[in-house]
Parts: structure tokens; C-alpha cells; sequence
């Protein structure tokens, strides 16, 4: 593979919700991601995933209390934690999970993506 | 756990090439390393480790080329790649790499770390 820029890579993002995949590695996919709005409360019954902001203000929903993260920040959601990332506006998110994590989690609706392409 | 702040962390790292551990998931940790000068060369045969720079140029000699990696810039060394990484001035950055991964790899020497700290 080459190196990867990642303001590059979101510039060619236009959907939101929609991650794609920029890496493997060890039988992970490092994802790109834009949020923008509420996502759906799920989780990954055996995958830990990592989130870590590139730019914008992600709030990480748990049962419990709210993780806030800014540019520069990332946060590990355990696996078997309910969570919602929210974006009151445009944030760009590297993800971190096993190749075989769905988006949606435990959940599947029309915003499951099981098809992830590579960007 | 609690979120990460890249550059508080980075700030409290006094020592060249002593990778820290910030996090820690699906089987991986995500450590920290300031690196200057250059390393050894040599390679993890069964773990591909990503670079991800937050400060500075780092270059990684490959034996058939250099990937050189700016702020906000990846790259994944396969497992059984030779690898050295060099800093011709200091560099921040952010790596993933199976729990089990040393970071001198197929080589043991005085730069060697083997017990790895949280911070």
C-alpha cells in the first residue's frame, strides 16, 4: 500500500455515515468517516472500536454520561457499551475496528452499511 | 477508560523511541512514541504496525524506497517487512501494533523496550 493523507482522503467523502476503508492491518480496517447528526444507539457485542477526531466535535453518547471529543482526542468504546455518536456539525472521524464490525452493531436498519468500500 | 488528548500525552514523553501505551483494544495497543535520529533496521514477521504522525516528517526506509509521512499522514509496514525510521528532527506519532509486538521487532538490543508503560 501507499501512504495514506487523511485530509485527502475526507475531501473525497461526500456521505455522511457512510465509513470507508483506508487500512488493514492485523484483521482491522482503519476507517474514514464524516458525521454530521444523530446516529443510532448500538453496540458491538465483541469488538472494541476506537474513535479519533480529525476535525470537529464528536459527542459519544453512553447510558451513562457523554464523552466529547475535539481534534487531536480519541476514545475506545468497550465492547458490549451501548453508544450514539452525535455531530451538532461536520466532524471527521478515523475508526479503528475489526474487519468483520458492522456500523450499526447489534442493530440493523437502512443505515447499516455491510459493504464498505476502500477510499 | 477515559478519552485521550494526543498532545497532553506527547507533552509528558521525555524520552527518543520509548513507545508509551494509550489505549488498548481488540488485541492492539495504540502507543506513543517521540522519535529523532534513526533507529535499527528490522521487521516484525507476524504484525504489520501503522505510523500515523501528528508532528514532524518521519521517513520510513524500506529496503527498495523511503515512505516519508508529514502531520496527518499513515502508513502500515506489513509484517516481514524490513523497516528504519528516521527523524532528522523530532516527530510524534501514534502507532498500532499487536500487544505482543516489540519494538525492535526480529532484533534485541540496548534500544529494545520490553515492558512498556501506560501513560
Amino acid at each position: 500500500m501507499s501512504k495514506v493523507n487523511l485530509a485527502e482522503k475526507f475531501a473525497l467523502i461526500q456521505d455522511f455515515w457512510a465509513p470507508k476503508i483506508a487500512g488493514e492491518l492485523n484483521g482491522q480496517y482503519v476507517k474514514l468517516a464524516k458525521f454530521r447528526g444523530e446516529f443510532v444507539w448500538h453496540q458491538h457485542p465483541n469488538e472494541d472500536e476506537l474513535f479519533l477526531v480529525t476535525h470537529g466535535k464528536l459527542t459519544i453518547q453512553l447510558r451513562d454520561r457523554d464523552v466529547t471529543l475535539s481534534e487531536g482526542e480519541f476514545y475506545i468504546v468497550p465492547a458490549g457499551v451501548e453508544h450514539r455518536p452525535v455531530a451538532a456539525e461536520e466532524v471527521h472521524a478515523v475508526m479503528l475496528e475489526p474487519i468483520s464490525t458492522l456500523n450499526t452493531g447489534n442493530v440493523t436498519n437502512e443505515r447499516t452499511r455491510k459493504e464498505l468500500e476502500w477510499i
